[in-house]
């Protein structure tokens, strides 16, 4: 086989490989089907026994109530920036609150505008996207349509360390880069979508978590694909979802609940393997620098910067010839990212660690 | 391996061996990137050179003239529904017309109508689906938006042999179920498009090819994944593609050119295996009574009904027993249904047809 690199790709991203290594096997036929996952209905029998799966090992990670619908759905983070203003904000009568906390959330923002009224109640800018809000700092609407968050900015390596206080107004959070990182009380979010493509699969799926009485609420003169009434109503079978995504997703979730044993025990690791990155850099003498204040610190995206450009640039030439890959920071803000999602192993987190002890010893004056 | 059936499934439906047997090898990591095609970064070189390749193949293929966008999207057909009248039909100040010939322009024209005013110039149901109109029978608008039509319909097994007259009015096209089964001339469409999911690869991506001078006509007030300006714009990277499923459109075009030759080819190779079915309908007496006219059958679906259901589903039985699966028809029209799209051999065929002869002797009154 050829050689797998430590991939710190910011998404698409590092996937299990017991996973890949079961869909290699059964590439070109499912067990018992006959045909390949590419090949089979939507409506066979052997496709509803994946997506009720991949549905029920979300739900058991997540403890997610009986209240919330679980939709597989198309289009990425960025069709839901659209989807949830188109059925929530326009013609509400109302406006919706956004925070701020890096580049996804402006794009959330810019697509909330082209339907309706948006107050942007947190402008990260103002601190360089270097933190989330204290409470004071926000002044919430309650009567607005929703508050919306992204709860991890993979660009910035800015995370909620805990849901803010919204009052009755309902949640919407963009967890894209840290969704299934860690236990989440799903009872506090009226939506939580993702795409899969950091943690739960490869892109081509996102997963939308959405409480009832909010489905309840779709005005009916949407078109199908874009109400989550109708979305919801076809259990993600509306049309044909993208059954290899999905199936992916399946696989995923079976190794977190069955390898991993659960968000538990994969957040302790996550939180390990992110604290072991941070303490080189907080112990460098100011060799390395941290992009993100410590106390909202992304475990998902370690966002840091050299001395100067020249010696970043030796930095992750040197960190590709070792088979440590994508460890460039996003092209808006430059320096490096180390992206530390669920499947990448701790020695991949360990590697990248004494690479950049071994660079800062030979590099610091 | 797993033994694979010869599988007539209306989509997703069979692929091309060849191309499931390269993804298979490669799954784990692609040759040179050290990680799979599920993990790569879509912003990565490796990912760039798929999605050009895989343009470049349905350029190649369908000659496509280079003022026509080529680009993959989300959400399928039913995406395409909603977006077409999104993007044309609204505040357009004009009507569209739309061709109902099947079940699937029945459910484009539904999503239209949430959009603006629809003019269903021809409706299929007064002669029970079976043909499509004559060209003294369709009465268009020269200032619609556009005329849709749906040049294959999978659940009826209707095709267009050729393009309606349509003058100047932007032809607009669900080509789901027919795309690349045969050369067509793409100067006379405002826009094609087609899910993956039957001929050119899994389901999770669809392919847009529309006219420039109609991508500057979008309106600029809507959401970037709603607006084919925007995705254009993007060359269909605005956001993370779905990178497996265009993976596999470059794997199954590749098949196309290479192995089959091209759509000049594998229309003969179509026309044939659909020939053979309808001999079998045609010289049964009766006993098999196909559903379409035979100036207007279509070469993806050959749709036909036993004497009596109780036959049927025998015959449904016996042929699975006979590794011959997903027969059965569509729900909403009951009786029988063989797709054999272009990556199913023509080995398949010859065994249905046999089985169809079989049958029809063991039955015969």
């Amino acid at each position: 086989m050829e050689k797998r690199v430590y991939n710190f790709s910011a998404g698409p991203a590092v996937l299990p490989l017991p996973a890949m290594e079961e869909a290699q096997r059964d590439l070109l036929a499912l067990p018992g089907a006959g045909a390949s996952i590419l090949e089979i209905s939507h409506r066979s029998k052997t496709f509803q026994a994946i997506i009720d799966g991949a549905e029920q090992n979300l739900r058991d990670l997540l403890a997610i109530p009986d209240d919330y619908h679980v939709l597989f759905l198309q289009g990425g983070a960025q069709m839901q920036f659209a989807m949830v203003p188109i059925n929530f904000l326009r013609n509400s009568g109302k406006s919706a609150d956004y925070l701020l906390t890096g580049s996804w959330g402006k794009k959330a923002i810019k697509e909330a505008k082209t339907q309706g009224d948006v107050r942007v109640v947190w402008d990260g800018d103002a601190v360089e996207l270097r933190r989330i809000p204290r409470p004071d700092e926000l002044d919430l609407d309650p009567n607005a349509a929703y508050v919306h968050i992204t709860s991890n900015e993979t660009i910035q390596g800015v995370q909620f360390p805990a849901e803010p206080d919204v009052g009755d107004v309902p949640l919407v959070c963009d967890s894209s880069s840290d969704f299934l990182c860690r236990p989440v009380p799903i009872e506090r979010y009226g939506i939580l979508y993702a795409c899969a493509q950091k943690n739960a699969g490869p892109a081509g799926v996102t997963v939308v978590i959405i409480r009832n009485d909010l489905v309840e609420r779709v005005p009916g003169d949407l078109p199908s694909m874009l109400s989550y009434k109708t979305l919801a109503g076809g259990k993600s079978l509306l049309n044909t979802p993208p059954c290899f995504a999905v199936y992916m997703v399946k696989l995923v979730t079976d190794w977190l609940l069955n390898e991993i044993g659960g968000l538990e025990a994969m957040h302790q690791r996550n939180r390990e393997k992110a604290d072991s990155l941070y303490q080189v850099v907080d112990q460098s003498d100011g060799f390395y620098r941290g992009h993100a204040e410590p106390a909202c610190r992304s475990i998902m995206n370690v966002t840091f910067r050299l001395p100067d450009e020249t010696l970043e640039a030796q930095f992750l030439k040197e960190a590709e010839s070792r088979g440590l890959a994508a460890l460039k920071g996003h092209r808006s803000v430059g320096g490096c990212r180390a992206s530390i999602y669920n499947a990448m192993p701790p020695e991949g987190v360990r590697a990248l660690r004494d690479f950049m002890l071994e660079f800062h010893e030979k590099h610091a004056k």
